[in-house]
Order: structure tokens, then sequence, then C-alpha cells
């Protein structure tokens, strides 16, 4: 067998999924099965655009695409609105004399004459493919390489190594493959390619708005030292502008080895056109035109190729090692969970638009188009704190995304009848509601479904407001908070006072027919997540609007006089905060109802409720799923509260509710697991939260979640899950939490890991985390700004700048564990 | 052919059904497939009984059953409590001396050697058997007759008249058939037979309560002169408690005719003991012994039958001349709406338990355990006014029947968590809530749906309170209403203000997540028919409130004390008065829109959403139904509005809705067509009312609506529609309206018609009216009260006692017509 990339032993994790290493995830052997699952997986992306795990040359039907942020497009005669994905340059295929092709067929089985594994860097999220092919002609193998640069955020880079008997020529073919996977329709027409000196270039323009999109295509031949290797003959065929294509014949040499880089390079109109300030669906959005598109990708085609791929590499490495050391989480003693974690930020990172203010987080980030692209309340609540944490700067971009697209909060607010900012469920582009009323689709009847996450799931108007507090309670950026922070903050508290309904039966506020995080349930009642968001969101608005009158009046004033603010709207803000009805745990047992009638439906369990599925394939929820009229919830609710509102509650109620939560939930959204697990672990019960993390962590390496749900893909990369794995392992197992005038570093580490390591970053200063069993290690920069107060497990510490200091051990030992 | 019992000629009103004389429906031939349609239409009965219209001995296949009010039981197993259907006391069976039974098989197609006709008595609710058979005996001919006594409640006769060859044999059998029709499972066990001097006595007792029943039968045979007749032979074996059965052999006399009469008698345990006058299911009811029931049944069955047949049928027709001298609505000109209508009239009565202030009015009445024998708002929106109108006596004993259940709607109240009185929508003998939270069934999947019936219809409160209004309004019993009524009153505008909620947003009281009249749009908001229901019955509650202050301080302080009224919940009833949202027409269309949001839906009409069913089973409503994001409606909603709430809105609105409305609507409820018809009537187009009225009017002859509804028997009769025919016929034709200080009679006559007559009651006088398109016609007895003033088409009468009032003829002739 052609020898692993990854270095050091494999460990298995389920089936043919392995680690090594704690940077490396490795599978063995070809299965047509995991084909789509390993090009979510092996995912290579830079928050800009992102390339699936696929093998080159597999195209299309192995779901191989190219997923480019900020090309939003509705193809002819779909309902949904999707990112594009591009003209696949890094296509390829290799051919012996004989007319075999080297690689195998993504859709058939593996065959006795190859060996085959794949190889996936996580610290330069890179996949290795290595190919062993024992023909007739004798031994060849290919191995494959790829990585969307995260130094140039328009580049690809795919290289290709191929040994074969001395003498033997192969075909390569290289084509800017046009037919590539989609959706919901074609997005791309009128494509025009070309050849400019050795450059392939395909532009094409967005059927709905013409966007124009440039995809440039290099191709360099060497032997193994890097040399140029003349091709023996190269013909380029533009016939088809959907798919031009080089073909070349190469005798191999004497060293047996030829090696191909691909360089492809995506520009569309939007990157060369700063954005709107106050983007509209009706207002055409400038974007530069096809000519000057086309001939940008061009210039960077040849830079890149002129780089060459080894220094290309080498800045790529290097903007990930920075990264990584402000986000690393560095498990000790257990490979799989070390690598699994870093997995996970990796995913998280590809996910995230670090170049830009104006785009969101989506929920599958760039890893397939399903959920459009789009930012649900996962961006804040499950993304932005690991930023927000490590990289404020990214948060800051992702929260400024959310005032970008405040007009479309106002609109979907106005069209429903509400004041202020109503965020859209899905939030695109322009922030208008993205989220169709009709989506998934009743199994039994073929008919649409009427789901009301867009108008009904109003926790994500708070949500926003919760995350930006977080931000500024962490960073201290109040210049973000007083300009467009107080705008988005008023307004969703507006929103807020104008969806509240004053029962004169017991004289308090309450939240009528939502959608709380559990979306099996819809239509409740006083859910006590929504509630308690949506008091704290008021009750910051409260604040801010007070502190600006005390300290920038005039901002105040502008603020006012923009948004019309009445005087007396403050006081309305205040009079609902402290009217809201309040769910109080049940004296008896702490639990605290999730829904006002929630404890009177039955009570089984999930798989109790799985049983009565008559089709897998049924939707579980609302209108008429198996869930709806039972206490099987789809994901952590009451304890979503929990986690987002830690010291709200005692320990004890939240041990109750953990304990009543967990075996009535489903965990049919990935952002479950790791809310109980967070939760578990700030309890410090070690063993569940350490089950829990890890299975949550595993949904995209094991790609054991849902592909379909009621007629709609919604597979890919589970951005939130990769952004709470980095939650439970800081602010769960590492006992993170910034409070006002201090950070709290409280850890509870599992038995089987020997350490946990990671850097938080407070109010411009850094903090470098070790934990050990036998103490917690805290060491400060010498640069830091100011000393920083933290409670440990042995009490307050003040860390001056440059300093080193050891406290305690963490609580584990001494907690009683489930 | 044996002869019709009908006198003259018949008109066929649609296949096998017709009608004769103004006062008989008749039907030719045998069809299996309507023999269930038939024993309900054909249904005898007294308010307190009803026997279905079978022949005897075809036994509980053919849907054979007697249904006996204020008997719930819920039987072994079953979700449903229900009323009992008793051992079949009218069992016959003749044979010839060959052996072959007489009667048609209920489930085989009608032979060739027979004639077959039913026909039914409106005036005295009999069906007349005539059964012709040539069999190679010869000439056999069997006459059935039975009716269900309205002079004594206990009692329902029948008689056979059998002719045959002279000297041929006949045997005779009679049993007390215990193997009865039941929808939900068998109430009665433990039975008990014994022969006393000729009467067959079984007694029993329900399974959940132990209630015994008792059901006695004689048996008579004379010849046609009423001679007794000795049969040659009796055997009484009852060896079979649950079916105790006599045989006896007959030669026919020279007369060629042997005459059978057969009395059932039914008595209850609670027929002997007074009610509790604040029932509660946890209460155990009492009720008499099984002996002394026994004993009653045998006494009342001996006075029976020593009485005969004769003169218990002519107290029978006594008691219903004198009846229909009060409720007879005479339409000349058109023999079939006016035995159609006639044919409605008698099933409002055969409904209505005129005996009793204690039970409900049954949605299906008696004649099928369907709908469990209880009250829907149907008892006080369509079956209440014809009372109110013509027998005011009965109105008030079925609005006492609302105060007797009052707990019961209180405990729904605070079950559901709302303050006062909230009145079940399925209300049965104690006013809790008898519908159950699923009963529906999804056909595509088996489960049982969730309707809101029983807990978002919340105007089924305020329609038992304006239903209140119109009694005392029409009668001037300010007795009742500040006894009972204002109790009630007071309960229900607690309810109401515990309901509604403030909208800070707007500084108006709404009524949220409703179930309107229309049940295929369940939680809606802001229903305008339940929005103006309630702020009338908030109004009235003020009123009686101000009224009791000023003129009996001491009622009110008593109740006061008794419901722990707090002085300032009376204001708290005007506030909400006022402050509820007004939903007024659209300026520009005079529409009203249905519910909040209505407009948006899908624009179809009920044929285009028809031709979505997958499977003609399919429920249209909630959650899932076709018709749920759609416009079509199941019944009048936005007209019932304007059908109860006659000038509050211009004709021009008035008009504009009917127009807008009735193309949206199925029809799928029986009360929707009359609501259409009299607003129709009202606003003078008498072509289209005249239309929807006998479509409305032929629900249950024609017998087209569903039997059966998502998987739930629903079949019987339609008493609401039964009730509304009058309601159409008197309110909307008649233009009756009763105003605080007189009354309206503002008619419009359809061109087809000759002339309507009819009675009313105003304030315990009486106004005959006539109604011909020359004329109308005001008569009054001598024993008026006291000179009734009555708005006319020609202005203002007063009509003094024992005076004929001529005023001038209808609007209907300037009208112009649709």
């Amino acid at each position: 067998m052609s020898e692993r990339t990854a270095p050091g032993e494999a460990y298995v994790v389920d089936g043919p999924v392995g680690v090594a290493d704690g940077w490396w995830v490795v599978e063995d052997g070809h299965d047509p099965a995991r084909v789509s699952a390993l090009a979510s997986s092996h995912l290579t992306g830079n928050g800009a655009l992102a390339y699936r795990g696929t093998c080159a040359g597999w195209g299309a039907d192995a779901t191989t695409g190219c997923i480019v942020h900020d090309t939003w497009d509705t193809a002819e005669g779909s309902a949904w609105t999707e990112l594009c994905t591009v003209p696949d340059a890094l296509w390829a295929r290799w051919t012996t004399a004989a007319g075999t092709p080297l690689l195998l067929a993504h859709d058939q089985p593996q065959p006795d004459d190859s060996a085959f594994t794949r190889d996936f860097d996580v610290r330069t999220v890179e996949q290795h493919l290595q190919l062993l092919r024992e023909l007739p002609e004798g031994t060849f193998t290919l191995r494959e390489r790829r990585f969307a640069s995260l130094a140039d955020r328009h580049l690809i880079v795919q290289q290709q190594q191929v040994t074969a008997p001395p003498g033997t020529t192969l075909t390569m073919e290289a084509a800017v493959e046009g037919r590539v996977w989609s959706l919901n329709g074609e997005h791309l027409h009128d494509h025009a390619a070309e050849e400019v000196d050795g450059v392939l270039v395909v532009s094409a323009v967005t059927g709905e708005r013409g966007l124009p999109i440039a995809v440039a295509q290099t191709l360099t031949l060497t032997d193994v030292t890097g040399a140029p290797l003349a091709a023996d003959a190269t013909a380029v065929d533009l016939a088809d502008p959907r798919r031009p294509h080089r073909r070349l014949d190469v005798t191999v040499g004497t060293d047996g080895t030829v090696v191909a880089t691909q360089c492809m390079v995506v520009v569309t109109g939007h990157d060369l056109v700063a954005p709107p300030t106050r983007p509209a669906p009706d207002v055409p959005r400038p974007h530069a035109d096809r000519h000057d598109v086309r001939a940008e990708a061009l210039t960077r085609a040849r830079t890149a190729a002129a780089t060459g791929h080894a220094a290309l590499r080498a800045a790529h490495a290097a903007a990930w090692d920075a990264l990584w050391e402000d986000i690393d989480v560095r498990i000790d003693g257990d490979v799989i969970a070390r690598t699994v974690l870093r997995y996970n930020l990796a995913h998280a990172v590809m996910a995230t638009p670090m170049h830009a203010s104006h785009l969101p987080l989506g929920a599958r980030g760039l890893s397939t188009q399903a959920y459009q692209g789009a930012a649900f309340w996962d961006q804040e609540v499950y993304n932005l704190p690991m930023w927000v944490h490590t990289r404020p700067d990214v948060a800051r971009a992702l929260l400024r995304y959310r005032h970008h697209t405040l007009d479309g909060s106002r609109r979907k607010a106005a069209r429903l009848g509400y004041a202020g900012a109503f965020p859209a469920w899905v939030s695109g582009e322009t922030g208008d509601e993205l989220c169709p009323d009709f989506f998934f689709v009743d199994v039994h009847t073929g008919r649409p479904t009427r789901q009301h996450f867009n108008d009904w799931q109003m926790h994500v108007a708070p949500d926003l407001v919760m995350a930006l507090d977080r931000y500024v309670r962490t960073t201290g950026d109040t210049d973000l908070l007083h300009a467009e922070g107080a705008e988005l903050l008023f307004e969703v508290a507006r929103f807020l006072v104008s969806f509240v309904h004053l029962r004169p039966a017991d004289g308090r506020y309450h939240l009528l027919r939502l959608l709380g995080p559990d979306e099996y349930h819809e239509n409740v009642d006083d859910n006590p997540y929504s509630l308690e968001q949506s008091r704290a969101a008021l009750d910051l608005a409260c604040r801010v609007h007070d502190t600006l009158a005390a300290e920038d009046p005039d901002r105040l004033a502008a603020l006012t006089a923009e948004l019309r603010l009445d005087p007396a709207e403050r006081d309305a803000w205040a009079r609902v905060r402290d009217g809201l009805v309040e769910i109080a745990p049940d004296p008896a047992t702490g639990v605290i109802e999730q829904f006002v009638g929630y404890h009177a439906l039955e009570d089984v369990g999930p798989a109790e409720v799985a049983a009565r599925l008559l089709d897998p394939g049924e939707y579980w929820g609302w209108p008429a799923g198996v869930a709806v009229h039972t206490q099987v919830i789809k994901q952590a609710d009451v304890v979503q509260l929990l986690m987002d509102h830690p010291g709200r509650y005692p320990d004890d109620v939240v041990a109750a509710n953990l304990d009543h939560y967990l075996p009535r939930t489903q965990h049919g959204s990935s952002l479950s697991r790791p809310a109980y697990a967070l939760v578990a672990a700030r309890l410090g019960r070690t063993a569940l939260a350490e089950e829990l993390f890890l299975r949550g962590a595993l949904v995209d390496l094991l790609a054991d979640a849902k592909q379909v749900s009621g007629g709609t893909f919604i597979g890919g990369i589970h951005t939130a899950a990769a952004g709470a794995a980095w939650q439970v392992a800081v602010l769960g197992f590492g006992g993170v939490h910034v409070h006002d005038d201090h950070l709290a570093v409280l850890p509870h580490l599992p038995e089987r890991w020997d350490g946990l390591a990671f850097r938080v970053r407070v109010r411009g200063g850094v903090v470098d985390v070790e934990v050990r069993h036998a103490g917690v290690t805290l060491v400060t920069p010498a640069d830091n700004p100011a000393p920083i107060a933290v409670d440990t497990p042995d009490g307050r510490h003040t860390l001056a700048p440059g300093t080193t200091t050891l406290t305690g051990p963490p609580r584990t030992a001494t907690t009683v564990e489930d």
C-alpha cells in the first residue's frame, strides 16, 4: 500500500475513521456511500470559498464543488436562494497508455488492484489522497493534496504527484468543469472560456442578478525536484465554454515521477466593489463588470503560478499557524479527543468570513449550499463565543454583519406587524428573511408543511443582543456598543416591546406563540429561554441608554433623532423587562418547565417515539410529527438557558434540569449534545460531559446526522457544533467565564485526560491556561496592557503582565461523579 | 303494490325521496345503502328517548336502536362518554308456515316478489311501513307504524298489521333484544329478564356507574276490529336474559288480518330521583335502585297496554297538534319547501329535552350516539331561537341547563388557567368538557390528531350569554336573568377578562389563538365573530350589574358574596369591552377579514382544494388538512357574525361579505348554508336565500352529509340545521327581530312562494303572521297581555289584543334580485 501521509500511529475512532498525531484525520479504503460525507469532512476553505474534499476529476455526481461566499442567487424555478458553486478548475484526470484512468470511480466499489487512503491534515486543512494501482502496465501511485489558501482568499492550490514505471506515457487532462454540483438549479450562465498565456479563464454571470464570476486555472508540470517538465504535446480545447480543457501526454522520466500543480483562482464582481451600507433586496447591488473580474482572476492566477506551490503553501501554513496559536485547545492524554476537537476548530474557522464585516457565518459554512449560506442564531450563540475569547476582531466583524443587515431585520418586523428589528431566522445578504413559509415536505402526502421558524422563533432577536453583550463584556469595546451596537440593541428592544402581551389576569407580560430552541414544539407560550434572553436584552438596552445619557449625550441625541426614539420608550423597555413573567424552578423538583403545558404532554422517551415512525424520513415536529404531543425535545432548551446564563440558577437546579431533560432529548440538532456537555462540565460531571462532548464533536467526522429532513437536503458541516466544541472545551471543562470585573477559570478535567491547554483574550490581554490534574497554570505575556483578575479554584489571583501563576488543582477530583 | 299511507300525490325531492300533502315524507323501495340514513330520517322521539326509523326485527346491524337521554356511560376501553342505547323491546318477526320471514333483509337488495314503501308522517312523527310479498303460499302484507309518545316520555308504541290468506298460520316472535347498536362499546351489563302477567321486563345496569335501566314490553294481538285474538300457543323463553322472547302461532281468520301492538316502556334510575343541583363528575349521582326502576317500568307497561293503541296515539297526536300550533311555519305554494321545513321542525322538537332543565340538546339529538348526546354552541345559536320565539318555557329550560352545569364550566376554566366559567365545547351531564384532545384520525398515518375545539373555540362562552340576552329581550323574563342568568353572565365576563391579552403596541385587548366558527382555521387571532360576541357579552354583564345595583341591590350583594366578586371587576369588564380591538370592514371593499392574516392565505375555492385530496376521508382542517393554508372555510364565520348581529353593519357591508365569503365556503358544516340563507333573505336576495335554505334543510332527508370524518362516526340528524331552518324561515324570510321596545316583521317572500305563515311570541303575547305577496297580516289573540309595537314594511303598528292588522306587501317585489 502507498504510505500514509499522516505521521505516527493511527487510532480508530469508528469504522474506517481514525486519527493520528493529534492533527490528522485518516480514512482507509474507498466506500462510495461515504463519498459525500468525506467531501464535507475533508473540506478545505478559508471563509471566502471552500472546496469539497472529493478527489480531482470525480465531478458533480460525487458532490464535488467549490462554494463561494457572497454570491447569492436563486436559480430559475427554484424557491431557494443559495450561494453559487463555481466551475471546478481543479478537475484533472490521469490515464495510462492503455487508457486506464488512475483514479477510482467515486460510485464503484474499490477494485482489488488498488490501495486508497485519504488523510486530512487539520493543521493546514489539506486533504491528502494516497492511491496505488497495480495495473498490467505496472505499479502506479497518485498522491494528491489540496488547500484553500488562508493567505489568499481567492486561491486554491492542488498538487498531484504520480509515479509510474519510467518511460511510461501518461495522459493528463485538466479542465475547468462547468457542470458542477448545485443543490437547487443552475446559477451560472453565459459562460465564456479563453486561454491566455497558459491560463485557462472561464467567466460567467449569475442568472438572477448578472453577477460576474471568473475562475482561472494554471497548470505546472515538474519532476520531483521541481524542475519544469515539458509535455509531449498540449492540446487546449475551448470549444465548450462550460468545459475548456487541456490534454497532454507526459513521458515519465527515470525518477518515475510527475508532479502537476493546479492553481484555481476565483474572483467575483463583489470582490472588487465595496458592499452597500444598507443592502436591500430591491436595490441592485453594485458589482464590478465582467471584464474587470476576468482580468483580476487572470492576474491573480499568473502571480500564483509564478510563486509556485512551495511558497504558496508556506504562506498558507504560516497563516494557519498564527491562528492556531490563538484558537488551539490542546487536550493531553487522549489523542482522539485532541484531534477531533482540533478538527472542529478547523471547520469553525473555514466557515467564518474573517475577511468581511458584511457576510454571515453560514449554518453549514461553505461546506454545502444547504441552509443558504446564511446565519442562524447559531452564529451568535454557537460560533461567536470562540471568536470573542480568541480573536475578538473576527467577533466584531460578525457582529457588524448584524448591524449591516439591520434594515432587513426592520423590514421583517414591519412586515409581521412589529416595531423595531426582528432579525431573520435565516439571514443572508440583506438580512431579509430567507426562511420560506413552507419547506419541509410531509413524507406521507408529499405536501409542503408550514413551519414557523421564520415568525415564531423570536429568541433570535435577544440572542444577537446577548452576543453583543458577551463581546463588550470580554473586550471592553464600548465603541462598537455605542455606535452600531446601540442601534441594533434599541431596535431589538422596540421589537420585544411590540411582541409581548400583557395578561390582565396576572398583570405580567407574556411571550406567546413561540418556537423555542427545541424546534419540535411550535406555538408554545412563555418559553423560559426566550423569556430570559428577552429580559436580559431589555435590561442591556436600558443600561446602554442610561450610560449614553450620562456619558455620551450627543451620541444618544443622534440615535434618538435617527431612530425617532420617543423618550418614553426607554421606560417601556424597563417596564416590560420588569413585568415579564418569571418561570421559576419547581420548588419541589427544581425543574423549569420548558413552556406552559410541557409537563402535561405524554412522558415518553426518544426511543419510544422513534418506534412510532412509519417512515424514517418523517419530520418529528410540528404540525403533526411524532414528537409534537410528547415531552421528547429535539435539542437543549431549558439547558440552553442554563448554558447561556451561568450562575442564573443554583447548581442543584442546574443539575435537576440536566437530569430531567437529558433523557427526553433526541439530539436531533447538532447544537444539543454540546449544550448538555457544557452544562455537565460546569457541574463537574466530567464523565457525562466527556461522552456528550465527543459524540457531539464527531457529528461530521462520522457523518451520522441526517442528510435529508422532510425532503430537504441538510447535509454538510455542522458549523455550530464545530464552534460549540470550543465552548464545551474552554467554557465547560476550562470553566472560563468573563464577569464584568474579572475572569473566572474554574476548570473540571475529565479523569481520562492529562491536561487541557488554551488561550483566552480578555480586554486586550492574553491568558494562556494549562489545566492539569495537579494544578492550573496561568501565563500572561509581557505585553498585556494591564493586570487581569482571575477567580481560580483556589481563589482570586491578579495576573500581572509577563507572569506565570500556579494555582490549585481543578475541582474534578473532589466532585462526586455521575 | 301495497297502498301508500301518505295521502295525495307524492312529489319527488331527489332520488327515491318524495313528499306529500305538506306533512309527509315518502320513500319507495328498499335500498340497503340507505338503511342507516332512513333510520335517522324516520326517527321517532320525544326529547327523552328516540327510536330509529328501521323496521321491527332488523336488529343492531341495521343501526336499530333506542337512544335514551340522561344515561351517559363510558364503555370499558372506550374514550367516549355517550348515551346508552337500550334493549329493543320492539323487536318482532313474522314468519309464514313455510318458514319465510315476511320482512325484507336490511342488507339485501329488494326481492322481486315484494313492494316496499316507507312513509314518514311529520305531523305525528310516525314511520309507516307498507310491505307486500307475493309468496308461493299467497299474498302477504305487513303494515307497521310506530311513535314515541309526546304525551308519555317513557313510551314507544308500535303496531303491526299483517294480512295473509285466511286460514294460514303465521308465527310471530317478539323479543326484548339486548344486542343493540352502540357506537362505542357495551354499556349495559348484568341483564335480568322476567315475565310478569304477560309483560316482559329486562333490567340491566350501566357499566360505569351502575345506573339501572328497565325496558318492558307488552304485546297485544287483535283482529282488525280490535277484538282480542288468541294465539294458538305462546312460548316465553327467558333463558337468555339479554334476549327474552315470545313465540306464538296465529291462525289467520276469515278477515285475513292480524294486528299486533307492542308497547315499549323505558325507565332509568335517573327518572325517579331529582338531579343534583351542582353535578360533578367525581360526585356519584343519586339514582333509584334497580328494583324500583323495574317496578316502574312494569306498572307503566301495564297501564299502556290497558289504555290501548288508539287512546295512546290520540294523546300523542294531541300533544303534537298543540305544539304545531306554536311552532308550525307554513309555506304556501311550494309543497316541497313546506314539507321539508316541517320535517326539520319535527326533528328540532325530537332533539329537545323539553321535560327537563338539567339536560342538553344534543348536536345529533337522540338520533344517534354521535356527538355524545351533548350540547355544542349549536344549542344556543341554532336551536334556542326557535324556542325563544315560540315556546319560551322550553328555551328557559335549556338556558337553565347552562346554569345547572355552571360548575363544570368553572372547572374547565380553572383547569385551563382562566377565571370564571368557560363552557364546555361538548357539554353533557355535568358541563365538564367532554371533547377529547384527540379524536380525528389522520387517514394517512392512522394517528389521532389534536384539534383545539375544546380549548381555543372560546366563542361558546359569549354565545351562551347572547342567547340569554335574546331570551330576556324577547320574553322580558328578568327573573331568570337576575337569578341564574346573572351568575352565568358574570362568570363568563370573568372568563373573558382572563382570556384577553393587552398588546402594549396598540393599547388594545386582543383575542389570541382562537378557533372561530370556521373550524378549518385554528390558532387564529382577532376573529371578528368572537370579538363581537365577547364585546356584547361584556356589555350585557355590565348592564345587568348596573341594573341589579340600582334595582335589586340585595340580589347583587348576594351574588357578590357568592362569587367573591371584587367591586373592581365590573370596571374591568367595561374596560375590556371598550378596549377590545375592532376589526372594521375594509373601507374600499366592505369586507371584514375573518382573522388577522386571512386575506394573505392562498385564494382558491373549495373545488380546487377538494381536488387536492389524496383520500376522500381526509379532514380538511388543522393541523395539516388541505384547507388550512387557503381561504377555503368550512362554514359561515363573518357571515355568522352578520346573522347574529342584524343591524350591526349597513346592508352594503353585509352584501359585500356575503358575496366575498360564499364562494370560499365549503359548507362542510350543516350550520353553514342556513347562515348564508338567513343573511341573504334579510337582504331581500330571496332566490339565493331560497336555494341555500332548501339545500341546507335537505341535509338529513337526502343524507348527503359525511357519515364519518377523520375516522369518527358523525352520522345522525343535524339538529342545529333543523333549528336553523326555523330561523331562516322566520328570522330570514319572515324578517322577524325583537328589539328592546318593539318587534320587527320585515319580510322578504321568495317569488315562487305564495305565502308564509307563522306564530311568534313576544313578552307573553302572541302574534300570528301571514306573509303574502299582497300584504302582511298580523293577528293577535284577545288574551294577549298588552299591545305590541311592530315595525312592518309600511311602518310602525301597535297591535292591540284581539286585532287583525293588514299591512303593506313585503319588500321582495321592489328589491333588485340577485
